[in-house]
């Protein structure tokens, strides 16, 4: 029962961007702050400006921030955005080779189950998460 | 957010013994009627024995049923059987290399969130689930 990695890590490059959410971080000071590696990242961060979550800007003093505030971060949201899908069993997704999937009522137990962990998920905000810059461990220049 | 194979697995094979509660199933009736691996079914069978799920019986004429009444079979204890650990990301697994470990408020949420998931399991018993003999597909022989 396991979040991808990529879910891991959008969570991880949000709670660093909302804890210095008064300016741009770079890729630099996220690859420095988490133990991720730089292809991850980029990846996640392309996700995550796609979707609104992150702003990103180009150039030499580019980077990114929070793309909304982070009470409108619904860590729900993020889940969806960041999981390739929400196959929970192998006859959640096409072609499934079950047998009696026609007639079988566990999916909709499954369903109930994961909307249940999914109602946590929205109820809750990258707001009530903020930490401070000095939580990570790194000591970074003022800009 | 998937559950393992194992899982998967487990919940078919106490659905086909389900079906059959009046009689001993045997490995190879299973096999007939789901599309799964040897190797894995008698793993799974292995783990729902010890757990007391299913009561096999070895020799010519063995083979296994359900351990207990199908409305005493929660889902979530199956899958507490089944599933190695609820590791929903890195850092519920021992040696995170997560640098905000000690602070982050993060796992309470996902740990809500998961609760949330079993508590839905929990709820629901395999007696809800079960299906006739004919819905596996199969003519099988009675005995």
């Amino acid at each position: 029962m396991r979040l991808t990695m990529a879910s891991d890590y959008a969570l991880r490059v949000l709670l660093f961007a909302a804890a210095h959410c008064e300016r741009m971080i770079t890729i630099e000071e996220t690859l420095a702050a988490n133990n991720i590696s730089r292809g991850h990242l980029m990846k996640v961060v392309r996700v995550l400006a796609n979707k609104g979550f992150l702003r990103s800007q180009r150039g030499r003093t580019g980077g990114f921030t929070l793309g909304r505030p982070p009470a409108e971060i619904r860590l729900g949201d993020v889940v969806r955005a960041t999981e390739p899908d929400f196959r929970v069993v192998e006859c959640f997704g096409p072609g499934s080779s079950c047998a009696i999937l026609p007639v079988c009522r566990l999916p909709r137990v499954l369903k109930e189950a994961l909307a249940a962990f999914m109602a946590v998920m929205d109820a809750h905000t990258l707001e009530e998460l903020i930490l401070r810059p000095d939580d990570f461990g790194l000591s970074l220049p003022a800009k």
